[in-house]
């Protein structure tokens, strides 16, 4: 069934398959794709896009010596496939298993970690500065989505790479749609570019020009010429100082070939546009491109999911609120980057349309574009992922919280996240959000207090945060009357002697857990800020030993708040600090990382027995 | 001298004017603004710059109805003085006296507080939002630097207001130079826009323009198409969605008002292109707008500096070491984001042009392309404000610290920066940093200490930082020979009983000023990440109260990382942190900041007495 794809296991086999070969490859390469993920589960209709692409690249370039870097690295399966990861796809984002995302340490193909998109091009540069430093001749590639262009940084690198001499080839896989379909002025222009007859021109001409074979040299330049003059001159991307060429059909495999062989001898920053088909090849994929971004286990013959649907999840809580609050407040805006599904904007995108922004993968932008909102009488709700708002953190601190600016954050995936690994976990925005003055943070325990939460935090007057764990929580009954919290509050929840736990969000639950084990006392904080010192400092002065429990980071986050706390107070009761150590964490199953990390029942229970026997 | 000017008490005094009186109010504000920064120091050039724009903006639109939002507000002089604040400029920048940068709670002219760059288009575009929602017909404006424009965050808010509705009016103020010259392919396009014979066609059909008074409508339309008619087609900005007008001559302040009066009655987004001269008008600052981009008090009828110059500051220990470092070092390579001279790279773009790289006003870009390099074989060292670092917080976490790359880190500006104020803060460096795995922070005490450090920071094979505060130190003799610190080890500065204060950084010299009146021990921790936990332990098995003191958040900071080693040590003994509130601190005398915070001797000595005596 495979047998050509099997007898690739590196590059220099690919290199050495007659050209005629490659399709059928590429058609086992397919199949070989959409088997894998529906028994593994991962992103699928990104990499269909990329399968011809991928064999391309590797055919012409001399990889690893030439430079691939993939931006947003989930479409890099047929490119680990290729690489001599085959076998290993079975283990595909599970516990030990190769990372869904390319990694420097996974292998020397993988040149450099991408799991956030828009970064491809800085790293391509540098490495393209290095070579040029170290009297190398080989070329640094990066290939970058049209959704991930709209990022500042892949138009700051594109700026800093069109004004240099450096053999940097930038591949623009359009396929118009990111992870939400795409949005801005770019996508409209790009849009012109593709629809334009040009492209249809260039298949032509591309299938013509491989029936001549003259001197490779000849070949390239006269090509060259060929698709240039077929462009309409003084392109957005010419403007930026890169050699534009394309578009070009990213599924014709001998189009990609012979357009990247000429593109190899030229100099110089080059730009290569390519039109894919996100989802291509398999038809539920295609035409539904959006479902099979990310998918669990699924029947690969009809393309039904296999997962089991559960528990609310946090983000459905969000969503729900997001709409109840909306209708209720004509001022409330939604804004994501470019994460409408995966944040759960989708009911209220749908419901409210004319107070959805969608600002594409541009977290800076949508921060400071909220407080300008904020600024003029509107309430911004920002939907983001922990891991995204690292992205504006200058913004939050500049823009938000130094104006102490009305605008609400819903965190999203804060915490570790499973299968996605280290690019993705949300494993300090409590240490990095925590320092900045003005702002109110909010780690709910369950359901219905997170949705009290967002309320709470929605009539706020100034900066509010609302941050929670990927997946579902206890499944707490989920109360539809809108209730605020105290701000600065937290409740006992249960009472107990010598060892206090004070809880923060997702670890609430095993705490309590433990504190069977234990008779402990277990408060539930909600508030990392400001934190509840009276609560603080009741516990302190009544038992003998605090525990501070969290998903983020131990450095500078939740715990850490609490001895500033006790050390203010000038109380000298022993603590204990539990959460994320200091270390990325591999990619696994959400519940056995945490277990792991000791922040289960059992591995609590156990942390606290050892400090009190020491 | 300045009469006209002082008629003027409000944009509303000044929209009574003749037109005709404007020449000589831009004349008079131009002297006044002279002999006013002459006196208090600040930001001179890009003022002297933007003077007729600034009468014309009042002039033309109903401020502040209408919201005009300057990017990097260090234009805003001429701004602030034509708002009822031309009596409060003799305070500005000094303690209670007006901010250096737009404030909201300063006027209500100042629509958004703008420090940082690149931020004006997403806030404006909020704005317009807002207005839109509210059923206001009110306009916003954004005024943006060419250099400004360089940042991905300006690329991501014109592709957003790009493809929206809205009345938004872009102003690209051309002067191409930001603080440093700017780079890149934008600047290269920019500069051909304005080379071309249409920039001096303009200016006279600008002049032939105002000889006619149609009625306004009829004349805004013709105007319009008149203008358009001279561009070229398909400019970069029009790919974005912008009706893009221009470029015409922003000292012409009649030309202004008549472009501005035919802009403001047109729909949609619109981009203004304004050829302006930093320093205009006065000329030393013409010939010299770096010098004159910032100053200290100055003698206006020359120009010449009154400031004294004394002790070596950290910017040039580091400027000298990068200098040595790269004589050694091929492999080094000097990454800034358009703070060349601010950030004391001059000598070494001097001396080592090639392995020099100011890639703009694009933080993120600079991480990740320093990342890139680092994959391959160089040494790249990053120069960056602590303030500015905010702005490439992803790009630490993501593509330096998870890929464990030897990117070396010089944080200038830690701590309080005095005038320039919150925005410009580096309060929050060390809480953001050390929640982060595998990077190690270093905070010298000293100047020596500085050099050594860097040559530390610089062969460790990983993430290195070394953050020091603004201007100079204790003056300690510099040791031309580079030698290593041990990494992660403090040391013992000063025996003491009972107390023992552990000082990082710029901390150390109070500290030991402090200890003397206590007799406290004192031990320069030198590092931040990895803490010295056996000193900690030591100490702290030894005395009866630890006190940490830095220039830094408490919040998070150094001496939450001193908290958390005695948790883990499982040591009770009570401890003190000192450092920065948690608040925005106002602009002031760097010292008298401090002393404020309690960060200089008399305030730790009377800190620790206070606590000592609970």
């Amino acid at each position: 069934m495979y047998a050509l794809l099997e007898s690739i296991n590196s590059p220099d086999d690919l290199r050495q398959l007659d050209r005629k070969k490659l399709p059928e490859l590429a058609h086992q390469l397919r199949e070989f794709l959409i088997n894998s993920v529906a028994q593994t589960g991962g992103h699928l209709s990104s990499n269909l896009g990329v399968v011809e692409l991928t064999i391309a690249l590797h055919y012409v370039f001399n990889t690893p010596e030439d430079r691939v870097v993939w931006d947003v690295g989930h479409q890099t399966y047929p490119h680990k496939i290729l690489t001599g990861r085959r076998e290993l796809m079975e283990g595909l984002r599970k516990p030990q298993g190769i990372a869904g995302f390319p990694r420097r340490t996974e292998s020397e193909y993988d040149t450099f970690g991408t799991g956030h998109s828009s970064t491809s091009i800085s790293a391509a540069l540098g490495m393209a500065v290095a070579a040029q430093k170290t009297g190398s001749d080989r070329r640094s590639i990066a290939i970058i989505g049209d959704g991930a262009m709209t990022a500042g940084m892949a138009f700051e690198a594109l700026n800093n790479a069109g004004a240099m001499d450096t053999n940097i080839l930038v591949i623009l896989n359009d396929n118009d749609m990111s992870i939400s379909p795409n949005v801005g002025a770019l996508t409209n222009y790009l849009a012109k570019l593709l629809s334009g007859r040009l492209y249809t021109t260039m298949r032509r001409s591309g299938e013509k020009m491989l029936g001549v074979v003259p001197p490779v040299r000849e070949f390239a330049k006269r090509a060259e010429e060929h698709v240039k003059g077929m462009m309409t001159p003084g392109t957005l991307f010419e403007e930026f100082g890169f050699n534009y060429i394309g578009p070009i059909d990213g599924h014709d495999i001998d189009v990609l070939i012979a357009t990247l062989k000429n593109i190899r001898e030229l100099k110089g920053p080059q730009f290569l546009h390519v039109a894919t088909q996100k989802g291509h090849g398999y038809r539920p994929a295609e035409d539904n491109p959006g479902k099979y971004h990310g998918v669990g286990k699924f029947d690969p013959s009809n393309g039904c999911s296999i997962a089991n649907t559960g528990k609310k999840t946090y983000t459905q809580i969000f969503s729900d609120w997001l709409v109840d609050m909306a209708a209720e407040d004509r001022r409330l805006i939604g804004i994501t980057p470019a994460m409408c599904d995966g944040s759960g904007l989708n009911a209220f995108a749908e419901q409210f349309p004319e107070r959805f922004y969608d600002v594409g993968i541009a977290e800076q932008h949508a921060l400071t574009f909220a407080a300008g909102m904020a600024c003029d009488g509107l309430k911004p709700v920002v939907a983001i992922y922990s891991t995204f708002l690292q992205r504006a953190y200058d913004q939050f601190i500049h823009d938000i919280a130094l104006q102490n600016l009305p605008v609400m954050f819903a965190i999203d995936r804060a915490g570790l996240v499973g299968a996605d690994g280290p690019t993705h976990a949300g494993s300090f925005d409590l240490s990095y959000l925590r320092c900045i003055p003005n702002i109110i943070i909010m780690t709910p325990s369950d359901e219905n207090e997170c949705r009290q939460m967002l309320y709470t935090a929605y009539r706020h007057d100034g900066p509010s945060a609302v941050r929670y764990p990927r997946g579902s929580g206890p499944g707490a009954v989920i109360q539809e009357t809108m209730q605020a919290i105290v701000i600065g509050q937290g409740e006992l929840r249960r009472p107990g002697s010598k060892v206090a736990i004070l809880a923060f969000g997702s670890m609430l639950l095993p705490s309590l857990q433990a504190a069977e084990q234990l008779d402990a006392t277990v408060a539930n904080m909600r508030f990392v800020k400001p934190l509840d010192k009276a609560l603080v400092n009741e516990l302190a002065t009544t038992h003998e030993l605090i525990v501070t429990v969290e998903e983020n980071a131990i450095m500078g986050g939740a715990g850490a708040a609490v001895m500033e706390a006790l050390q203010e107070l000038g109380l000298e009761t022993p603590i204990l600090c539990l959460g994320l150590p200091d270390e990325f964490i591999e990619h696994g199953v959400h519940e056995t990382m945490l277990a792991e990390c000791g922040l289960n029942a059992d591995g609590i229970a156990a942390a606290i027995e050892k400090r009190l026997t020491k």
